[in-house]
């Protein structure tokens, strides 16, 4: 395969006869001379392109109507580069045009929208097909692969095996969002008999929507090979239009058999920490643009959780700190969910760095999460860092039969439709524990990207599909 | 974290102290000694657990009731093992019951129903949440994870980046296949204004569908970062109920700028070997199972295709062969697809190996593929191998605006949908070329499995949801 451009600005400026292929970022003319950057998204920065334009004048002629976006092929010496901040240069001797992009209106064509100057986040999020050959979302894009690899690498080394947990689903998630229906019935006819209440017309034979989680299905796959994670996509059709929502984002859902909340959170801890590593080690000059232009100080911040011990506080004790600082816009109290400006206090002032909150009341936590010996807290722990908030949800599970079905029925849930879910109690129960890391929010972390549709390649929201 | 079977098998017997978790597939008794076979799905085989009923008649009474299924943890000195088959084992001195699997019905529960006994896979089919802890699944399951990883390997090696393209679309696939609608209307009271013929009171304010493949939002990323491959869940609503289709499936979709279709098929070549190689080294254990129970010879075919040069040919030269041959059930004719009795000659008798034909007809393939310059063939590529037939299809795209709106116009697409995918070629258009490759049929090539149902942990058809 022929070098990208990362590779070649990592070669020696020894003569070598070269080809680079990308697309012209900027373009300067000098007397006798062309200076091209191009890039072609393989890291941020381009490699400069230097054409002798009397020694070449036919490719001089190719190069001069071309601007930014215009997509070329140079062929040329890698030498040594005079000028700052690249150690080599092309010396180049043919300019072979790709595609143009005409920066005026051409043949009916509009102007190429991504012009040289600066482009605000939200009008880019309108060309979700473009935007990518900037250099804020390239550099997004480029660090969110880097992440998922890391997530591979991270769990593989460990013995967890990666699992496909299914996208359409028969769950009807138990509260933990609003669903989207998938169906071939068509909604403007009423596909389905009218009166019969049911979907035995749909393909399925059944309701079916689009997955909230994969956990329930990855328990038992952990009662199975012991140690699994999920990556996928899952959704909520909420009508909420944040810069934290979207209703397609992809989780990250470890499960593992025989553990404990201590263990659990242990993985946490260092699944985190092996993800912000690999950022910091492996997409380091990605990292400095968004220091640089998005987050003052974020290369400090990861750096300095990746290095520190992750603070444990249980609910109670850190609801107690809340109420003792107060003076919050939404007062702390015992049995209520932990504001942002709560995360706030515990992350950034009481702890200064990440911090895993334990032992919720049961009633703000899902049904499936383990009874404490008091009855009224769980052992769910949530993870929050400074700056983002909560990163990771999870909790040891409730593996007890007698003590999950008692559970569900307080709930006034349907045993009958959970009935597989009580097999892995039935047969072969063993203690374990997981987690859920929403991965768009990561990703947010570790670049410093404010708002949530700026980390996704598509982003899809409420009324808003690109 | 604690070691798992896997490790400990790999440990030396220095009588270690050790505790194994896991759950038991057999127990033997003997005068005074009990042998347990535990196994925590980290591989294929267990440890043998032997405890001496009379030193340690606490531990011998929790493990008398207990039969397959059960899950324990056991504690003791890791020491050689005096039997076949094994290094190592366990000179067992505590056994703790996590969860009894009762063979028969108890307080109300009917029997674990995974006895000991070989079942079916249709019969495991019926038990999606259970399954995994068989020897076949299990096995299956280990090598999809391992698959997995390897692709990502392979991509990230050579500078692809991996790129979440989104499940919810507005395309409507162009041929593709059936859809599947995602909506939060509700199908039985026709949601949609009655009437109106639009989608504007649904969740994102028109129709919406799951993706039938990420290539055309691929193609926007390779003209952005150069080289992306998709790795995601893709839907076709089918209603066709055979052993090689699923209603939701994994695609793997590399797309990569300045490619033409010599370096795509080289790519694809490169790929399926580095897969096969990767299983042959990492899942021994499970491929010699497969090879054993499920395919014989399995493993000399996966070698082979490792080894050998992917043959080219032309679809015409292929039909012209094929034609010579005769004997068809289905008579080959140029114009027509190739039925899987055909890729089987061409395979399995005339080339003897992976094969990749080239350059199809127009007619059978799709809007976005090269034109060759004869005006009748497009410049895609399918590679066949022995056993399974067609495992990837690919093609080099049409990378110029008027070809593509030509093409287009030809088939009566609507332009102004597509709009988005023809700026691709506004604005500094490159060629470019990629492939797909359905996850499932790999993970069917590599275990030998014949039914796409039984390597994925939940599968989704037409009438089946589990």
């Amino acid at each position: 395969m022929f070098p990208l451009i990362r590779e070649i600005l990592a070669m020696p400026g020894d003569s070598r006869e070269l080809r680079v292929r990308g697309w012209i970022r900027t373009k300067r003319d000098m007397k006798n001379l062309v200076f091209v950057e191009l890039n072609d998204g393989s890291c941020l920065g381009g490699i400069q392109c230097t054409l002798d334009t009397a020694a070449f004048p036919e490719s001089a002629e190719t190069l001069a109507p071309l601007g930014t976006g215009a997509a070329v092929e140079i062929t040329g010496k890698l030498v040594p580069s005079p000028g700052r901040g690249q150690a080599v240069e092309i010396a180049a001797s043919e300019v072979l045009l790709a595609g143009d992009a005409p920066g005026e209106e051409k043949d009916g064509v509009p102007p190429y929208p991504l012009q040289k100057k600066r482009h605000s986040l939200e009008f880019l999020r309108e060309l979700p097909h473009l935007r990518g050959r900037t250099n804020t979302l390239g550099a997004v894009m480029r660090v969110r692969s880097g992440l998922s690899f890391a997530v591979h690498r991270f769990f593989q080394s460990r013995g967890y095996q990666y699992l496909h947990t299914p996208v359409i689903t028969g769950n009807d998630a138990e509260g933990a969002g609003a669903l989207f229906r998938v169906t071939t019935l068509d909604p403007r006819q009423g596909g389905s008999r009218a009166g019969t209440g049911d979907y035995d017309r749909d393909f399925f034979g059944r309701e079916t929507f689009l997955t909230v989680s994969g956990q329930l299905e990855a328990e038992a796959y952990a009662a199975a090979l012991s140690r699994v994670y999920t990556f996928g996509p899952t959704f909520r059709a909420e009508n909420s239009n944040t810069a934290r929502h979207l209703a397609e984002f992809w989780m990250i859902e470890p499960e593992t058999a025989f553990f404990r909340l201590p263990e659990n959170m242990a993985l946490a801890e260092d699944f985190l920490k092996f993800c912000l590593n690999s950022a910091l080690e492996n997409c380091r000059e990605d990292l400095e643009f968004f220091d640089g232009r998005i987050e003052p100080g974020l290369i400090d911040t990861l750096q300095s959780a990746a290095e520190s011990t992750f603070t444990h506080i249980t609910y109670t004790d850190a609801m107690a700190e809340l109420e003792k600082a107060g003076g919050f816009e939404y007062r702390p109290s015992w049995g209520c969910d932990l504001q942002s400006e709560h995360e706030k206090f515990l992350t950034e002032e009481l702890i200064k760095g990440p911090v895993i909150v334990t032992d919720y009341p049961k009633e703000i936590k899902a049904f499936y999460m383990k009874m404490n010996g008091d009855g009224r807290t769980v052992r769910a722990m949530d993870v929050l860092v400074p700056r983002l908030g909560e990163i990771i949800g999870g909790s040891e599970r409730e593996e007890n039969l007698a003590a999950l079905e008692s559970r569900m029925e307080e709930l006034g849930m349907d045993a009958d439709r959970y009935s597989w879910y009580l097999d892995l109690r039935r047969y072969g129960t063993v203690p374990h524990a997981g987690f859920g890391l929403g991965f768009e929010r990561l990703v947010q972390y570790v670049t410093g990207m404010a708002n949530i549709r700026d980390v996704i390649p598509y982003p899809r929201a409420a009324g808003q599909l690109y």
